[in-house]
């Protein structure tokens, strides 16, 4: 039995669960989107395939998107729009690896690459990405990896991770990106969390020299074209770094799931390398036909002021809940926390005598829902190593939840 | 230059191109599905992940579908919803067949059928199935491959074939089961133009022994549920014959894209063998995530005795169109025409003195593209040994279209 299927049992039997479990933001699509939804289905109009890689108005808009946050120029013939980011790994990877390719990516991580991967007969090399590195991959895990398993086809950056939430400062970005390039290795870089983070600026000005290549800069989200006023209340703050400010052989996979609320509806995209373009075309028909259609319509309203506004609004309700689990940490006892630098996740171990008393972390999470009824995910579905030390807590659910919870949590430890 | 790449460019100079192209219908959804769909969207209400299979209440219309059409009972738990048949065949072949594999499908046939098995590392065998079988696979078929490439892991059917139409009759689809069931080789049955059918008793009737089984009979949709009545204009019709009539050791694949006419909405089921559901059940979270949330709450209306008459409407006028084509195929002077039993195609030779004086049908294509501003695909898209004496004609687009086109082939031939 999983967490959330006796979630679902206890909900049934009448229990107030209350669940940090989500992977999604609950707010819905901003409005614009919504309605431009409302209007396609009422006008009755046929919905018909469209072409593979997604109709021209919005691989022209998302290409805008690009210049808005980061200041770059996108040719959107290589924007591929995609079924979910699902649909873009899936094409992504069938197109970029080959059966026996190792690909590797830090531990913890998004279980689906892993699964994804193993179904196309990859081999999945995981990095022990640890608290001493943020969780996130370094040259001398690269290097460690290859030396066990010899030279990597590929390596997954995700930035802000799920499930630590940490994100790859510029300088990690320009190192990594590097380290690929001079290797031939394909790095493919999981923006989906993108726009949901926290004072990402001190993440940037960390990075001292990774400007130096010229290639980007911080982008206030205050260039650019009319639209971009929108961000104009979170100035200064980073969205994240975009693969993409350093390297175009990248393969860059974001979504409409996260940050405009969106999961769904199943619409997101990618950015195609030049040499995987034709690949990626190729493949893409076979694979999805083509994205949902209704939803690439409405989408092209995401990139409006409003839409941009209505976003942010959501992004500073999870940094209302991620200041409330922060501040609460030593409350918890909870050790050996990621940063939690974007997202909307909370890693930690759940403390030492938690550990002692449940021995591990699934135990732990199971006893916290049958007796508080407070749902966590365990970090066994991140981590198929250390996992079991880790929980992982979703603060998606907002501020009274998450506060909610936070008592619940303190009151079943000290009971 | 792609036929279809040219059609869009001589549209944009101005030019009136009739099109027999198309692969989906285009009269849209059932009015009470994209109400449902315009509801839902103007309410606001968030749209998050489904449940990787689908919400609960379309898998129990799924089922109660079948009992309607064939008379046969579905556990709702074997029905996946999918996006689109496309990600049926995807977490399909995934969960079912391994690199290496050996899997069997009809040649002429639908080539992402091809192209997945072929990126996912199997290995297609193609079956060259002509007028004489029906353009289908046999019996005989399967045992000269086997004896050619060895041992099949698996075999594709379609019926309605695209790009043929042809049928499988009762007795094939009994003993084409029987012949995989014995063997341990998958049937994959691709039935996403059930419905779409053509006088299709005759197939049925053809069969004599197939009820032997007694798995089975004739199903006019005037049995089952209240809102089998809907189906009453068109009493004593097969829809087709459904795998698991036979064996439900098979996996049958459905969608809406077809018969309901929601081809962009990208929303499909199958139907999961016992001991594949596991494996799949797994595999579609990772390959993608759920099918688009709107598209099933909307599709629960697809099963209304008001959606049942909307797209028998739309049958009948693709039977219309169907008619005239067949009438005029002496004019045509077209020649090997497949029996068009069901789907909205018509593939036939373009007549040898067509064929003398192009060489190629592709090159036939082309010219009638260029001359006469008529689009038909050239048979390549479909066969890779004959698909160059063939040409495939669309009748999705309607008695009118159709008329038009007709006349300006005749033209174009004599000119």
């Amino acid at each position: 039995m999983t967490i959330l299927g006796r979630v679902a049992e206890l909900r049934a039997a009448g229990a107030d669960v209350v669940s940090l479990c989500a992977g999604e933001p609950g707010g819905g699509a901003p409005a614009g989107v919504s309605a431009r939804a409302a209007e396609l289905h009422a006008s009755g109009r046929a919905l018909n395939y469209t072409p593979s890689l997604g109709i021209e108005e919005l691989r022209t808009a998302i290409a805008g998107h690009y210049q808005r946050w980061y200041g770059i120029e996108v040719d959107p013939a290589r924007v591929a729009v995609t079924t979910g980011s699902s649909g873009a790994f899936m094409a992504g990877f069938l197109a970029a690896f080959n059966p026996g390719d190792r690909v590797a990516m830090a531990r913890p991580g998004y279980a689906a690459y892993r699964n994804i991967l193993a179904a196309l007969g990859c081999q999945v090399v995981e990095l022990d990405a640890g608290p001493a590195v943020r969780f996130q991959p370094t040259p001398a895990l690269l290097e460690e990896a290859e030396s066990v398993h010899g030279p990597l086809a590929g390596l997954i950056l995700a930035s802000p991770n799920n499930p630590t939430g940490t994100m790859a400062t510029r300088a990690e970005m320009a190192v990594l990106s590097a380290w690929c390039r001079e290797r031939g290795v394909r790095l493919v870089s999981d923006e989906i969390y993108h726009g949901i983070t926290y004072g990402a600026s001190d993440i940037s000005t960390k990075s001292g020299g990774a400007d130096a290549d010229g290639a980007s800069g911080v982008h206030d989200g205050t260039d650019g074209d009319g639209a971009a006023g929108a961000a104009g209340d979170r100035a200064g703050v980073e969205r994240g770094v975009c693969a993409w400010e350093y390297s175009t052989e990248a393969m860059v996979i974001s979504s409409f799931s996260k940050y405009w609320g969106m999961p769904g509806w199943r619409i997101g995209w990618m950015l195609m390398p030049e040499d995987l373009a034709p690949a990626i075309g190729g493949l893409s028909g076979s694979v999805s036909l083509c994205p949902p259609a209704p939803a690439q319509y409405a989408a092209v309203e995401a990139f409006s002021v409003e839409s941009y506004a209505a976003c942010d609004a959501q992004v500073a309700g999870f940094a209302r809940a991620r200041t409330l689990v922060l501040e609460n940490q030593d409350r918890l006892g909870w050790t050996d926390a990621a940063p939690a630098d974007g997202a909307f996740y909370f890693w930690a171990k759940p403390g030492e005598a938690m550990l002692a008393r449940y021995g591990t972390s699934t135990a732990y999470c199971e006893a916290l829902l049958e007796r508080a009824h407070v749902a966590l995910t365990p970090g066994t579905d991140f981590d198929t190593a250390h996992g079991d030390e880790y929980v992982r807590l979703s603060f998606a659910a907002g501020y009274e939840v998450v506060a909610e919870a936070i008592e619940r949590i303190v009151a079943f430890q000290q009971s």
